[in-house]
């Protein structure tokens, strides 16, 4: 006879956790999709554009990794990977930042992780102490929450849909001289844009500017986070850019955050990588590995012969470019028709990622006075499923959304626009 | 032309980086490691007892496992995992721990990790705050790493050989009111000793009886962690006994950690599980959805898999306690039959997990001072690669070290201890 812990359990109680965990917010994504499962258990159509993640059968992993990790797992690659990552992974990550970036890193720049994640998580560990200043634009994923973990001061510079809610060094100069790290993404989750290179070469001139002062003075440098883990997914005219490119002082302050997690179509396979200055980048691996956010082998193993299959890679990544590319349009296109019809809805035209960003301009129509409001009216009344910009940290009813196409087919996108033009067409009275 | 970085990230500098993480040393078991790579260069025959890993050759995973997992992988089990963990593995988990621990958990009770280490990790930034006491024994592995990191206050409590290396609840009383968390582990990393049920079942009702206290005066409860990651492994007559069989009050203090890294072989598949109070585990689960430590999701499908499997999971268990117990008693008798001889080696009998503690009582003999002094005389002569207990935070020079065999064979134990017996003969000038 087991022992029946339910009892014993007692109630929940607040009182058995700390301070910080008790102060961790939900995530509103986790909320949404809980609707979302609710209307799809009573039987109602709902197009899902609320993951930000793939659904393996519109996008499934190349079938010569998930074979190669097969390989791996029979030729016994079953024990602890070394905690910076195995060493052919890291040599085929610097080969391929090589020829598809034109970045040449040392072989201490890089260190593999469960996902990207952690690479996030211990570069705000590696570089912050409590009661530093992080400054990010918003809306963006995440970064407040990891700035709340590591009890970081914040500096959230709004951005606006006319810079494709990219940050300009106007917009960031007045507060880099107090902040520790900054955090830029491009392509960007949730908006689907992309930083410019002028942009991105003014704001990187600065911050080496700044350090230049700093090293003089002696004070800690200001280092820079660069998140570009959607950057094999660009669309149209638009090219990605990194920092280092554009200036190459930056080098001994910026760290990218990268993997397979979104290139690959492998959010579950759990390899990611992190590329920067080796000092930073050892301390990174310290923290993680007594947190144990290491690769599995296998997974490393195969990630490496498939980044070295130059063929295998290109195509796959040009394939997923395609299949995500033509989701976006169609959804693009299906707002731009209701837009010239007179309906109150406009997209930014794809620049990467898996998004788009949408804005209903129904704030003060129909009764309808919060982005909760036109988010319930699309889900209830059109099985249209979005998350509002406010997940992302955007503070005001602005009618923006973030549109995910991950998880859908193109059936049931084009399934999908003709119930929000109805809904439309009834919010503002025109049938 | 790619943009060579190695000259623009310049000198290693300690600047870039925050006051933990310059803080945080390094592993003394990966310095020797370095050691043992330089001597197998060399083409010296080097016995390696340091690793807590598995050799693949030696101990390969379940086959079953592995192609569980590539099964999986061919299903599209690639996307994310819930962040609790797939529900077929939480219930996998449940029942094996009904089944086989005679424990009941609810399903809110079980968090799927990537490995057992993010359990540790999780649990410490659950519960503590900064400043906060977390009371451990030593030799111990790594508590003192994990509490660092979080800034908490420590208490090392140092056990003996005569106790097998356990906490008595003598030696913790005095510390309990003053600790937030007190980390156990049986059986032990790095002694293969096991706590003995009466002495579990005095700490466990010294903790019920704290907590009531602490109830009555509106503090915040302590918390116990208990590591049995290894309680698979077990040995002789002993019996691995949990907290809560035995003090089944504790219940909404304990929090278990554990996963398959031991029991299967499996340190580099990345599945591990903690249990516990869903008030604490949920809170893990939301620390490390941030930091990304999650199990791969085809494994987290296949492990399922595999544990409900009951005659394969009990078969593969008992082949692998066969496999480390023969030469766990290899390595014992050996060092038995030294000491019979009058040579100044002795190890206690092996209880549990992987290794065996082993006393060389050489301290002050032909210029031996320390614990180093050994080790390096033994790796040098005698191609015998151990670790002392000053890896596992005693400070003392006693002659005590940890012996791994998860990567050895038995042929290269029985070639090794006549080598060791040369050097114990020559080291007291016995011939």
């Amino acid at each position: 006879m087991a022992l029946d812990l339910t009892p014993l359990l007692g109630p929940h109680r607040n009182d058995t956790v700390g301070t910080m965990v008790r102060g961790l917010t939900g995530s509103e994504i986790l909320r949404i999709a809980g609707e979302i499962r609710e209307l799809v258990a009573q039987g109602k159509q709902v197009c899902n554009l609320t993951v930000g993640d793939f659904s393996p059968r519109e996008f499934p992993i190349p079938s010569a990794l998930g074979d190669a990790i097969a390989a791996a797992l029979k030729a016994g690659e079953t024990n602890y990977p070394p905690s910076e990552g195995m060493l052919p992974l890291r040599q085929a990550v610097l080969r391929f930042y090589e020829r598809t970036l034109g970045l040449k890193y040392p072989l201490e720049s890089v260190l593999i992780t469960s996902g990207a994640r952690p690479v996030i998580y211990a570069l705000f560990r590696a570089v912050m102490d409590p009661g530093d200043t992080v400054i990010y634009p918003v809306p963006s994923w995440n970064n407040n929450h990891y700035a709340y973990i590591m009890g970081a001061k914040l500096v959230e510079v709004v951005t606006d849909p006319e810079h494709g809610f990219m940050p300009t060094v106007a917009q960031l100069a007045p507060h880099l001289s107090e902040a520790r790290l900054l955090c830029l993404c491009s392509p960007l989750n949730p908006t689907g844009t992309m930083i410019s290179p002028e942009a991105l070469r003014d704001i990187g001139q600065r911050v080496v500017e700044e350090n230049r002062k700093r090293e003089a003075q002696g004070r800690r440098p200001l280092i820079v986070m660069y998140d570009h883990i959607y950057w094999t997914l660009t669309f149209g005219q638009v090219k990605h850019v990194t920092p280092l490119e554009l200036v190459p002082e930056l080098a001994p302050y910026t760290v990218f955050v990268d993997g397979i997690s979104k290139a690959f179509a492998a959010t579950g396979v759990r390899v990611g990588w992190g590329l920067g200055p080796p000092s930073i980048i050892s301390r990174m691996k310290d923290v993680l590995g007594h947190v144990g956010a290491w690769a599995p082998r296998a997974e490393q193993v195969a990630v490496a012969r498939f980044l070295e299959d130059v063929p295998a890679t290109s195509g796959f990544l040009e394939t997923m470019r395609r299949r995500v590319d033509e989701r976006l349009v169609a959804l693009h296109q299906g707002f731009a028709a209701m837009r010239e019809a007179g309906l109150p809805v406009r997209s930014i035209a794809p620049q990467g990622a898996i998004y788009l960003s949408v804005q209903f301009d129904l704030i003060g129509k129909a009764g309808l006075r919060t982005n909760e409001d036109i988010r319930k009216l699309l889900l209830e009344k059109a099985g249209f499923a979005l998350v509002p910009f406010q997940a992302f940290g955007l503070k005001d009813d602005t009618g923006w959304f973030r549109l995910s196409v991950g998880a859908v087919s193109m059936e049931e996108i084009k399934a999908a626009l003709p119930r929000v033009e109805a809904v439309l067409r009834g919010a503002v009275g025109r049938r």
